[in-house]
């Protein structure tokens, strides 16, 4: 086989993954035409994201690794907003990679695939200057299921699911040894694969009032969620589950958690949600209407010079 | 106001263009929250492009005829299908650009949005070496017309609209002339903005049996039309519109001119849509049974090195 044509094998290898989940995603023409064709039963949200080599993930990760990681946090927005994962489309660009770095990055996408159930609806290979994965993520649910930023209410509870600083230590195991990445460390699955809950969050849809995933850093994360909401908050450091410095807990992202506010009188039903799906939730403060956030840290109030990632104020 | 907090200002602004069309396109949730979120009534499709600065438009090119060039060649896909365009997600990755690069891409956008009646249903902006645009573009059909590239039948005729060629004179005289690009040029106006006719698409799709953009080039679209529908065909150079250099016109993409086959009986049908919608069309040859293209000019077989663009052959 020629290098070109196994290229194209490869491309059309990748574009048609997942396709056991067709039928249950509604997906009537899928990859290899100029577009694919969709059924749909329901109100369906949308999102996108991009990530790039040595801005998302370290420069030399393998394949297979950027390939899963970068879908799991593009798709990490679709579980925020309340919805079941219905399909991808994966437009890649790289550079000029042998066929063994694409092989692996298939593989990387079959193994997100086959995890979640989740088929490749179509995608776009071009070449680039440094690999840029972009990824759309479509998703299910019912309209009035929305899990708003904008939906927060003064006298919500806040509540995070599982531990922050995590993704963060994960990053710099991998850094500190590229060569022989330890695939069992906690740390590294969570920066390498945050677990998507689809349905923890399609459950949470109906009692929560908003929710965002923790993406930038839980300070500015919350700040998108009191700005949406014109309200403020307060956060209890003592209260907040986090492993590592407090502020790289706190304002660095990469944990892809999900934070959430309810009515004090929905706590029960969270708390059984939760148990039932076992997923770790901690109480970390509450919904102020004085439009600022507050982080407390034994009794007083601490601030940190940045709250959160922002590509272009490094 | 601080570059970070204007830099926020315009990202928010490049999310929510269009925002007039969101009823239109059953946006109930636009830009701004994680995922956007749309009600749909027909059957939809989906296409992602990545347009990448130096491969697929020139360095240095102005924000907003990137723009514009990019969501237009992403959403061609979309007639290319018989769809009409509904909208788009817009995931751009730039180098530190400053501020008035990002208002001019607001701007091309902001022209696309306005030209096609398409929103902006939401985007990511992210940082990396070089300019890179995937557009995410959805359509709206019945599923029973959606126009496959599978769809030709023995006997078929093949159709081209417009003139080839122009595009690459468009950017011959832009590569020639960065400093200033003569934008009155009907060839630069081709490369830079070829025109996307959704409303010829989607009476097309009810009369061709199948269809294709030519983006790579006429040789290797059809080609892609071939395999598809596993037959062959033949076409004439001498019928075939076009400018310049006869392999240029045959071998080069980014024409965006519409390729299709139609059984004879419906040739009265296409030519009476052409001319409502003023398109220019050429009946450039037929599908035939034997699975191989013929080019013929002045009665005999020619071949071309290359049939048509391919990143990872340069």
């Amino acid at each position: 086989m020629k290098d070109s044509d196994e290229f194209s094998f490869l491309k059309e290898t990748f574009k048609s993954l997942g396709s056991q989940y067709f039928d249950t995603s509604g997906i009537i023409i899928g990859p290899g035409d100029d577009a694919g064709l969709v059924e749909n039963n329901k109100e369906t949200i949308y999102s996108v994201d991009a990530s790039v080599s040595g801005i998302h993930f370290p420069e030399n990760l393998s394949p297979h690794l950027i390939a899963y990681r970068s879908v799991s946090t593009a798709a990490s927005d679709i579980a925020a907003c309340g919805g079941s994962l219905k399909w991808i489309l994966v437009s890649l660009t790289v550079n000029n990679k042998d066929l063994s770095w694409m092989r692996s990055f298939v593989k990387g996408l079959k193994n997100f695939s086959e995890d979640y159930s989740c088929p490749v609806l179509g995608g776009d290979l071009t070449k680039g200057a440094q690999e840029n994965i972009s990824i759309t993520a479509c998703g299910e649910l019912n309209k009035e299921n929305f899990l708003k930023r904008s939906g927060a209410k003064e006298g919500d509870l806040i509540f995070l699911t599982g531990t922050l600083g995590q993704a963060k230590k994960g990053l710099k195991l991998i850094e500190e040894n590229m060569a022989q990445i330890d695939l069992n460390s906690n740390f590294v699955k969570k920066f390498l694969s945050p677990k998507l809950n689809f349905k923890f969050a399609a459950e949470l849809s109906s009692i929560a009032n908003s929710c965002i995933d923790v993406s930038d850093g839980l300070i500015s994360d919350l700040g998108h969620i009191l700005e949406a909401s014109k309200l403020g908050g307060e956060i209890n450091v003592e209260k907040i589950s986090f492993v590592g410095p407090v502020e790289d807990a706190l304002t660095w992202g990469d944990d892809y958690e999900l934070l959430m506010t309810i009515s004090p009188n929905r706590k029960k039903n969270l708390l059984e949600i939760s148990k039932r799906f076992n997923v770790e939730i901690s109480e970390i403060g509450k919904i102020t209407k004085e439009t600022n956030l507050r982080v407390i840290e034994k009794g007083s109030l601490v601030s940190f010079p940045k709250s959160g990632y922002n590509h272009f104020n490094e």
